[in-house]
């Protein structure tokens, strides 16, 4: 009940970091959608370790198989299982890292919880569990972008204190982000990012930053009130991802500062359909979808994992001194771009699944 | 689906703004739990309109009634049905708010997604669809309360421009909080949040605010990775409740600026267990509770009905003037206090259990 | 996570035999329906006790009241709650059955789950739950008939060793078989069983029977695959009414004596789809409905509270002699078909609303 | 929504009779428990076919592999994703059986379902899917027997018209039921069923059967009701196993001819708790477990897939002679003991978890 998501399109992840694999079996993905690997590998290949000299020197393949769920390149209807194959299953000599809980980090939590924990690397708190998140996102999004033109581009803009400027989202493509390596758009704010980025690496430290992401074309009509409103499971969905700490829906905590005669969105005649003249609403009113391109921002606090000596206790409560080895990401907002997407497309699908039901039988 | 929440403490909430009555069905509460209404009528009370000047003119008594699961004052463990009756059923005259979707409500998107919808009052988007959180919620905190000492207490910490200064949340208490009608424990902010209120009230404008929440005593080891990380289900939880717009933990957005080497929280020797020098991490690492006190913030919008006129367009899409009639809240904040806190024991007793059936068949 | 069942069109029953009120939340009903307290109290009367000389001599109305979810005499899509107050909420005097459970009734092991049980009247055990299933059957129900024609009629086919002849599953209605008391459409078997019935009425002894049901018009296509087939379903509802020790699809036990060239059931041309010339697979092939008529049989212990005098022991372990005071069902077949029938319903239309939102989504 | 199963102890299988691999992953597995392939394999074995002369001559090693989940031979507490390879993942040639769907067998219901159908060997229809859950219940088993000495024994009753003899449930153990290749404890009627069986499959026929299962020392108080009993949720695990037709627990069908007086089981002293003088009730009361043996029988159609011509239709409606091409089992319900001591495993596991978390918040 816990790498389970979603009411008809489920997902079930699996995977540590140094087990034989990392997954996920998908139960419910629409029947007859043409599929083989290469469209998932795109999305991992943007969430892999070792892209670019920013971020960690770990360098993992990451080649997904579909295991099951497909016949001549198309899907059956039945469970869809994704695999990624760990290259290094060993468990590694972290130090000191095995009696010391990383502060901030989940070593701590995880050994009290289940009384065990994988000896290295995070396990299941690893970022290498989200690849079942990408894996399956990107069959979601493929789904969404083919049956309802439903695009989702995620982006990042802010590292530390550099703020991107404003991004067009009626406009902005993945391919504009993948532009620079730390997948900001604003191409000076990037420049700035990176050099920030390198300066950490090579003292050790880490830094945290915003991920925006913008979802157009969805219907509308998606989102199941009251527990399941849109934004509610936007939220669950972005706050399951490794080192979130918040979630902002269209105005966010910058609404709260407004009157309401500022902050309502007038409706206006669009195309057939009343659409918004502004969108404070972040595309949701109601936590039902209202047509209107769904903005989100959410908050990424710097890695836990850093080189620089801290001063802590180890399990026992002794009073120690931890200095991480190994490789580890000084900034993981680029790399959360294709995970962002990912939550983004496994809710907006099961949403649209639901919507559908209902439509079917609603009394006219 | 909708309007069901939690995997064993699961609540199932009912009820529009102006049928016969809105409760909530509780299933898997604790068997042996004294209960009588009064211990669920006082988070009701903090809750309802009409509560002080500040707030609508509306007066509903919403007296709670249990109608199954107790006996003598004992919870059976059998369901728990609780309901408040609706004071007047008939749906009003709203005047043109009948043909005129009011911006930034659910009126639009509820037409759209069901076909249909409630005459007036916003129906299932009603506040009063919260009761069923509130009522089920007091019920889960007095579980939390007895069994763990588990305490929960949410405040205002903003209203428009006008932020509280700082809380202490180690010793905030549900007393301190009420001093103050606008539910600021900050005197001087309270009083200056008022008089803004009360100022959109008399020219029918309304604001936005933010309601912060501290949940102490948790256990360490709640939260259920990955997808149901305790921070994700607060985050559904709160998102969930009606006019919110974002959700922090602990560090928040404003954290993301931070170097990791500042953030981290480093652990230290506390009371026999291990706690955190700092709590940037907001009691929740690696989504799993910590033993510190969660920190929550939760950005509420400005009410959507407004006095003010509003250029927009009908359902036809025709250019209107809406001029919303009725009496609405200006700012909701003071009245989300017991909803945010209701959502909070929701979230918590759930993984209290889950947690408490994994401690009883692990393997030493 | 007991009192909840359907992942679409989900139910949350509650109460108890001495508790205010009992009934069901229904999340996730299509909106637009035409629905008033008619629609599901025609099936409640086939439900009540008292309805004859044969049945129990408590006197039960069983008004049901919808609470929410309808304006108009119309669905909104909302959760309806359904109540039925409980006419008597004193608990009773059953004289030493409060120190003696009862042997095969549910007082041990409810009193030894949850360690306190309800002081008399079986509490959740008791019959009275069956309401919320046949409230929330009869409305799922009205949608598949208005939708799908989908018609669902169950019947008593034996009462203790006394067996009615075969049924018309094709053409047997509601009306023949409510034509006797006993609810067997052989008019010849029901004579024989009526008279049986009172005999043991009269002595204070009970008889068990068996239900059929049949489902007809379901369209091909419904049913999950693997652990939600179509029969599973229907088992685990069926499985789920009180004093139910059996479960047959199709040719049930007896089929399983016969060779396959002998069990198959061939295909042949039907209306321009493909049909089946025999029907041993009871309407369910691969877990997934056939077109053709779905059929069951459910058998019914007999009921458990009984005068006689039974030697038995009290909660201490000690010796005791129960005689059971109060007035019973000497048989509860006749009352179980309408509980039957709700089951039914809600297992087909929860199936129907999840192979639509398929439907909607597969690719050609 | 239909390839998982269970709500703390949760499974998701996957896999097609020609994909890439078989498998399952579980979710909720308690931590610490020690665990290796072995564990699992012995019951892929007793499962997989080509055991004997008597089932198919199809041999397929069915090696599991644990891709997650464990570390130095113990569980984590995280998702364990177990996986078996597919040998031969070439669809066959099946001959006009791509053209002509199988009587009695899924080809028709599954191509009307999703649209489209593995082109061969059943896909998920096939008993292959079965090795997901043998698999994930042999490790429920393990934690059962561990922490409770929880014993699940399935075994042959009858085949066709061949019955076995009355099996001590009290003392059945696995080493007798597999003494015959039939798995009939009863020597006698074994070595008539394996005549039988060797017969029909020279002449290209099938036949049904009856398993018989007992779950030992299973604690008071299992069981959640009211829509998922435990005899509610072991009848849909049953009725989920493919070819399965009826389900009985206890006195099953023949008790309904009982008179109550003579079926109730009267209470007596045992071992310092309540037990029954008799066990119709098949050790359950109320949908709670009372402390008894569970006793289960479950019906197996005749295997649909058989040599012998069959007049039927192909999928355009034309009259057309089926002849099964390929090795196929002439009678399954010796292969199928393990899954349902699986099936079996997989309930009471996810129950026990349930009701430890509710006695830990038990008010006393």
């Amino acid at each position: 009940m816990s790498s389970n998501f979603g009411t008809l399109f489920r997902v079930s992840t699996f995977g540590e970091s140094h087990c034989k694999a990392v997954g996920v079996v998908i139960d419910g993905c629409p029947p007859g959608l043409a599929l083989s690997e290469a469209d998932i590998q795109a999305q991992l290949d943007r969430r892999r370790p070792g892209q670019s000299a920013l971020s960690t020197d770990r360098q993992e393949a990451d080649q997904v198989i579909i295991l099951s769920g497909t016949e001549n390149g198309r899907t059956l209807g039945t469970p869809i299982a994704l695999q990624v194959a760990n290259k290094d299953q060993r468990p590694k000599d972290y130090g000191n890292m095995r009696d010391i809980p990383r502060p901030s980090h989940a070593d701590y939590t995880y050994q009290m919880k289940y009384g065990i924990r994988a000896s290295s690397g995070g396990g299941r708190s690893s970022a290498r569990e989200t690849i079942g998140t990408v894996a399956s996102g990107a069959i979601a999004a493929k789904v969404l972008k083919e049956k309802c033109n439903i695009e989702i581009v995620a982006w990042v803009s802010s590292v530390g204190e550099i703020d991107s400027a404003a991004i067009d989202n009626l406009t902005i493509s993945r391919d504009e982000v993948d532009a620079t390596i730390i997948r900001c758009p604003d191409r000076e704010a990037a420049a700035k990012m990176e050099e920030l980025v390198g300066e950490l690496k090579a003292i050790g430290d880490s830094v945290g930053g915003v991920v925006s992401c913008v979802i157009r074309n969805v219907p509308v009509g998606l989102g199941e009130p009251t527990f399941e409103k849109l934004e509610a499971k936007l939220a669950q969905a972005m706050l399951a991802i490794p080192a979130t700490k918040g979630f902002e829906i269209g105005s966010g905590f910058a609404g709260t500062r407004l009157r309401g005669s500022r902050h309502n969105d007038p409706f206006t005649q669009k195309d057939g359909r009343l659409g918004t003249v502004t969108n404070r609403s972040g595309g949701i009113q109601g936590g039902i979808s209202n047509g209107e391109p769904i903005n989100l921002r959410i908050a990424f606090k710097p890695p836990a994992t850093i080189s620089l000596p801290q001063e802590t206790v180890d399990f026992s409560g002794k009073e120690a001194v931890l200095e991480a080895k190994g490789r580890h990401d000084p900034c993981v907002v680029a790399r959360a771009v294709p995970i962002v997407e990912g939550m983004a497309a496994l809710v907006i699908l099961d949403m649209l699944l639901r919507q559908e039901a209902r439509k079917a039988l609603t009394f006219k």
